[in-house]
C-alpha cells in the first residue's frame, strides 16, 4: 500500500513536471532522502492525487498560496510550470496574481508577476504553452 | 467612470455577500470611509469583476491565499461564505485547505477547517449551501 | 505498512497528547477525516516517529517555530502541553519564547509567554509537570 | 549604567503608556521576569529612547510593522493607546493603516482599523484623546 | 474622474521616483498592464497622494511595513530611494530599521540594513543624497 | 555592568561562529554601529548567554524558528554555521527542517535544506565538521 501511494505520488508528480521531480530526487538525495519519499508519498501521493479537485484548480490554489506567501520563491517557480503543463492558462495565472495583491499586498503581486514572466521566456525559449 | 467603478464593485460585493458588504460599509463609517470606497473600487470594480476567472475560482485563490497566510480569519470567514454563495461546493473547499498543509503547514490548514467547520454549522441553521 | 504508519503515529500522537490526539480524530471527523488520517501518517508517523531526534528536543522544534510563525496558537497550545508531557521542564520552554524575541521580535515572545502562562496554570489546577 | 538604561527604558515605557508598562511587569513576573527588565532595558531603553527620531514618529514606525504583520494583536492595541498618549492624531493613525492595504493586503488594514474603532471608543469613554 | 486618479497617481509615482515609475510600467507591460495601471491609480493616485500625512511620513510607514514582512525586498529597494527623494534623512531610515528589530525581530532589522548600505552606495555613486 | 554584558556577549558570539562575530561588526560599522553593540549585548549577551538551555539545544531553536519563518535566509546561514560548530550533527539539522514541513509547510523545509546542502559542503571543502 505504501508501494501504491509511492507510485500514484510519483506519477502525479511526473504529471506535472517530470523535469522538477527528478530535480527533486537529486537535490534531497545527498542531505534528506527520506524526505522525498515523504514529499512523493505525501504530497503527492495523498494530497495532490485526491480526485476533489481537477489538477488544475490544485495548481491555482498552489500558486495562490505560495505568491501569498512570498516565502517560497524556488516552489514558486516549479508550480508555474506545473500550472502551465496542466493547462492553466498563462492569462489566468496573471489574473491569480493579480487578484493577490488585494489580499497579501501588491508587492506579493509583483514579485509573483516578476517570476511568471521569466518563467513565460524561459518556456517561450523552449517552445511551450 | 468612477461611478462605474463603485457600480460594478458594489454589483460584485453584493453578488458574493450582500450581507457582508453592508457590514463593511457599516464598520468602515465612523472611522475609514474612503477605505469603504476604495475596496468597492479597487477590489472588488477593478479586481474581482475581471472576466479573466470564473467567480468561483476567485474564491477559491482567496480562500488559498487568507488560509496560508493565516493572520486574516475575519476575512477568511466571509470568503467562505461568499464562495458558498457563489457555488463552490462544500467538499471543494475542504480539499482547498488539506492542499494548504502542503505549503503552508498542518497548523494553517487546521485553522482553516476549524473555521469552515463553523461556518458550514451556522448556513446549516440557515438552510444554506 | 499503511497499518504500521497509521499505528506508529498513533502511539506517537497518544505519547505527546493522548487527549489531544482524540480531540484533533473529532475536529476533523465531520468535515476532513481523511486529513486526521495523514496527519497521523505523515506528521506523527513519519516525521516525529523518527529516532533521529529525542522527543523532547522535537518539541522545543514546534514550540520554536509555531512561536515564531504568530499563526498557529491553537497548536502551540497543543505543543505546550506535548513538550510537558515528554518532560520539557517549563524553564526551558521559557527560555525558547525568550530566545524568539531575537529572531522573530518581542510580540512574538510575549505572545507565546501569555499562553504559556496560561497553560501552566491549567495544568497546575490539574496537578500536572 | 545598566542602571542607567533601565531607569531611562522605564521612564520611555511610561511616557508611551504608564498603565501597560505595569501590566507588561505583572505579566511576566510570575513567568519570565528577566524578559521584562530585557524590554525595558533594550527595547525602550536602548531603541525607543534614541533621539534620531521623534516619539511620535517610533509610534508610527510601530503602528506600521504590527499591522503589516498581523501576528501581534495584543502588542497593536498597546501602542495604538501610545501612539495616542504621545500626540499621534487619529486620524493619522488611521492614514497609516489605509496605506498598510497597498503594502500588505487589505485584510490587514482592515484589522488594524477595526482594532483602532474598539481602542478609540475605549478611550472616548474615558474622555481620552 | 478616472483621468483624474491615474494622473494624479503617476505626479506622485514620478515624485517618489521617476525612474523606477517607468521601470514598473516597462516590467508590467508585457504581463500585466491593467496591474500597472491599478497600481498608479489605487496606490499611489487614492493612497499615496491623500494629504493626511506628510509624503516622508508615507515612505515612513512604507519602509516599516515592508522590513518589518520581509517577503519584499525589491519593493523595499524602490522606497529606500523614493523615501531619500522625498527627504527622508539616511539617519531616519537607519533609525528605523533599529527600531524593526524590536517588533519584527534582529533578522528582519538587519536585512533591511544591510539593503540600505547598497542603496546609499549606489546613491553616493551618482552623488544623490 | 555594560561592560560585563558586552564582553559576556561577544565572548558567546565568538563561540558560536568568530568569523561571522567579525564580519557582523563589520557590516554594521558604516551604518548602524550601535546595532551591532546591542546585538552583542541583547542578543549575544542577554539572551544566548542564559545558562538555562545548552548552546547546541539553543542553536536547534534558532535554526527552527529562522527557517519556519523562512524570510532570513542569511542569518539561517549564520547559525547553520554556529549550530556545527557547537556541535550540533549534520544528521539533527536535517531532522530539525524536516519536522519543519510538517508546521510550516514543504517548501520551508526544502528552503533550509537547500542552504544546509550550501552550507555543509562549504565546510567539507574546508574540512570543517
Amino acid at each position: 500500500m505504501e508501494e501504491t501511494r509511492y507510485r500514484r505520488g510519483l506519477e502525479t508528480a511526473r504529471k506535472l513536471d517530470e523535469e522538477n521531480a527528478a530535480r527533486l530526487d537529486e537535490a534531497l538525495k545527498g542531505i534528506a532522502p527520506d524526505l522525498y519519499r515523504y514529499i512523493v508519498e505525501f504530497a503527492f501521493g495523498d494530497i495532490l492525487s485526491r480526485p476533489g479537485l481537477p489538477v488544475a484548480t490544485r495548481e491555482i490554489v498552489t500558486l495562490s498560496a505560495l505568491s501569498a506567501m512570498g516565502t517560497a520563491q524556488p516552489q514558486l517557480r516549479v508550480h508555474l510550470n506545473a500550472a502551465l503543463n496542466v493547462g492553466v492558462p498563462r492569462a489566468q495565472i496573471v489574473e491569480v496574481f493579480m487578484q493577490i495583491a488585494v489580499y497579501a499586498g501588491i508587492p506579493a503581486a509583483l514579485n509573483a508577476l516578476y517570476l511568471a514572466k521569466e518563467v513565460f521566456a524561459e518556456r517561450d525559449a523552449k517552445g511551450l504553452s
